[in-house]
C-alpha cells in the first residue's frame, strides 16, 4: 500500500541503502571514539538490538587512528562523522571505514572537500552530505537567524550545491540528510530535496531532546516521511543511550510494515465498557510470552469488551475478549474456551505454547516432543 | 508550510471541529460511566491537561441515564459512545450530550439508525460515524477475515454508505473515523475517505496497545496523516490512563506546530564529541524550569559540543553549548558567559529568571520588582 520513492542504491560495506534495499536503522555511539574497547562494546550491543549501520564521531587524530581497530571488532558497517577537518576525513578513509559523513555547514574549503571526495571515490566509500539546522547558517556567513521557511531553503540549496560539486568531480556515491530540530521544517526540507534528486535519503530529526519528546517528534517526522515513501535509512536522535534510538527506529519501521512486524500485542484503551483489569492483563501477557516468540509474525489481541473484542480477536492469531469476570479465548477467529478472569493469562499462554509445540514439534524448553 | 484539507465545520458544544478550527485532542474515560462522581473527576483531570472533547462509553440504561449529571459536572463537550442499541443513542441525545458516536459495524437496522439521526438533527447534535477494524466484518456478515487491502476498502465503503444514508435523511452534521490496529491500513483508509468527501475526520489508531507501542504507532499514524493535512480532531488510544492519551495527543500537535509549541527543550543525542554529562544536564534543566514557563513560546537548546551547539544555541532563545568541563551560555545568538560544568544548570536558570523578570517586571515568586 506504500510506494517508496525510487532512489539510487549505494552500499556501505555489506549493507545496501536506497533502491529496493530495506530501510535500515542507524545509531551513533556516545563513547569516546578514542576508547576502542568501550566503543566496540557499545556497537556490539547495538548490533544485537538490530542496528544496521553505526556512526562514530571523529573529533581528533586519536579518534581517527582508532577507526581501523574499531572496525575489526564489529560486524556492521562503520561510518565516520567528520566536521571541520578534511584531514580527519582522509585519515578515516585510510582506516577503512565503510562510509563518511561530512557537514557542508563546517567544511567550506572546496579544494579540501575535493581531496576527500577523490579519496572516497578511490576506495568506493559513499559520503553522506549531512546538513543540520544547528550548523547551516555559519556556512553562509549569515549573521541573522533564518526563519523556518528560509532555513528549509537554505538546507536544501546547500545540499544540492554540494551534490553538484561532487558530481563535477565525478562522484555520485552520495546519501543526503537535512535535519532540523523542528519537525515541519525537517519534513518540508526532505520533501523538497526528494523532488529534486534521486539520491538516497538518511532521515532524522536533530536535537530532538530527551526520550519523551524525541520519541514522539521522531515518530511523527521520520514515520510521516516514510509513509510518503521518503527515506532509505533512518536515525532516531535521543538524548540518552543509543540502544533506545535503535529500539525506537525499529518500532517505527515495524509500525509501517517496512520491517517484518514480529509479534504484535494489540490491546484496546479500555473504557466504561471494560469489566476486567485490562492493562494488568496485557502487561502479564507481555511478561509471560517466551522470548523466542517475539520475532515471530504473530498477532495477539487482548481486548476488554464485546465491541471490538471478538473482531480484533478473530483477526489475530490468538485473542482474548473480556466479559464480566471472564474472557473468551480465540484462535484465528475460533472461540476456543471461556475462562475465569484469574485464569486468563495462564490459559492463553498455555494455549499458545501447546499450539506452538504442535507446529514446531518442540516444547517451550526446546525439547523434541 | 502545511496545508490542511478543507473540511466542513461542525460544532460539539463550544468546540468546533473541521474547517479552520484548530485540531482538537480527545480522550475517553476508563471509569464506569454509571459512576457519575468517578467519571466527572476523571474528565476534570483531562480538562486540566488540555483535553478538548471527552467521550464516555454508554453500554447500559444506567450509563445513559447518568449522562446529564456528568455533563453538568464538566466543562468540555461530552460525546456518548453507543454500540448495538439505538435506544441507548436516543436516551443519550435526550440527556443532552454534545455529540454521538455510533458504529456502522454493529448498528445495522437502518430504520433504527434513521430514528437516531432524526433525533440528533432536532437537537443539532453531530454524529461520528466510526468504524473500527475490530467490528467491521460483522456488518457484512463476512465469515472470512479480510486482508489489509480488503479491510481498508470495507471500512471506506461502509462509512461512505452510511454517509449517503444520513444525507438521504437530510443530515450532514457528520464526522468520520476509520481506525485499524494496523498503521498503514489506517492511513490508507483515511487518505481514501479524505479524497471522497469533505466531512471532518477524527483520526486515531485503534487497539494500539501499551504505552511503548501505542505512542510510536499513534505518532507515526496520526502524525503522518496530520502532516499531509488530514485530520480535524485526534484521539490517541493507549492501554493505560487516559491522561497519557491527552499528553501524547498534545505533543503530536505541538511537534507539527498545529498547537502553540510552548517551551521546547532541544538537546543533542550526544556522541564521542561530547565532553559533559549532557543527559544529566538536560534533565536538571527540565526539572529546574519554573512551571509557569512551560506554556511560553520559548526554545532552550542544551547542546554537547561545537558542531551544532553554537548554531542551535543561537537559534534558540536561550542556549548552552558544552565544551570540556565548561559551557557557553547563549541568549538569542549572543554568547553571554562561559561557566564551569558544575555551575551550568544554576547559571542558565538564573539567567533565564533574570531576563524573564526584566520582561515581566516580576520576580519568579510573582512579586513586583
Amino acid at each position: 500500500m506504500m510506494q517508496r520513492r525510487k532512489t539510487r542504491k549505494i552500499r556501505l560495506g555489506s549493507v545496501e541503502v536506497g533502491g529496493d534495499a530495506p530501510v535500515s536503522v542507524q545509531s551513533m555511539t556516545t563513547t569516546r571514539t578514542e576508547d576502542v574497547a568501550a566503543t566496540a562494546a557499545q556497537i556490539r550491543e547495538l548490533e544485537r538490538l538490530g542496528c544496521d549501520i553505526v556512526r562514530v564521531a571523529v573529533p581528533t587524530d586519536a579518534a581517527a587512528a582508532a577507526l581501523g581497530r574499531i572496525k575489526d571488532a564489529i560486524e556492521i558497517p562503520l561510518v565516520a562523522d567528520v566536521h571541520f577537518s578534511h584531514k580527519l576525513a582522509l585519515e578515516a578513509i585510510r582506516q577503512g571505514v565503510d562510509g563518511l559523513r561530512i557537514n557542508p555547514g563546517n567544511m567550506r574549503n572546496m579544494d579540501a572537500v575535493r581531496e576527500v571526495v577523490l579519496a572516497a571515490g578511490e576506495r568506493c566509500i559513499p559520503i553522506r552530505i549531512g546538513v543540520n539546522s544547528g550548523s547551516i547558517s555559519e556556512r553562509r556567513g549569515l549573521d541573522v537567524v533564518p526563519d523556518a521557511s528560509d532555513l528549509c531553503s537554505l538546507m536544501v540549496d546547500t545540499v544540492l550545491e554540494y551534490c553538484s560539486f561532487f558530481e563535477s568531480v565525478g562522484f555520485g556515491d552520495i546519501k543526503l540528510s537535512l535535519k532540523a530540530s523542528d519537525v515541519p521544517t525537517t519534513m518540508a526540507a526532505y520533501r523538497r530535496v526528494a523532488a529534486e534528486c534521486d539520491y538516497p535519503l538518511h532521515v532524522g530529526i536533530t536535537a530532538a531532546g530527551l526520550p519523551d519528546e524525541s520519541i514522539i517528534k521522531s515518530s511523527v517526522g521520520i514515520g510521516g516521511l516514510l509513509s510518503e515513501g521518503i527515506g532509505d535509512t533512518i536515525r532516531v536522535s535521543i538524548t540518552g543511550p543509543p540502544a533506545d534510538e535503535v529500539r525506537v527506529g525499529i518500532q517505527i519501521l515495524k509500525a509501517l510494515r517496512l520491517r517484518p512486524p514480529g509479534l504484535r500485542l494489540l490491546s484496546c484503551p479500555t473504557c466504561g465498557r471494560c469489566e476486567i483489569d485490562l492493562p494488568g492483563l496485557v502487561e502479564s501477557v507481555r511478561r509471560g510470552l517466551p522470548e523466542d516468540l517475539l520475532d515471530e509474525d504473530l498477532e495477539i489481541a487482548v481486548m476488554g469488551c464485546v465491541v471490538n473484542g471478538p473482531g480484533e480477536a478473530a483477526r489475530a492469531d490468538f485473542g482474548v475478549a473480556g466479559g464480566k469476570g471472564f474472557a473468551h479465548i480465540f484462535e484465528k477467529g475460533e472461540r476456543i474456551k471461556k475462562v475465569a478472569e484469574q485464569n486468563i493469562v495462564r490459559e492463553l499462554l498455555d494455549h499458545i505454547a501447546r499450539r506452538r509445540a504442535m507446529v514446531t514439534g518442540r516444547d517451550s524448553a526446546g525439547n523434541n516432543l
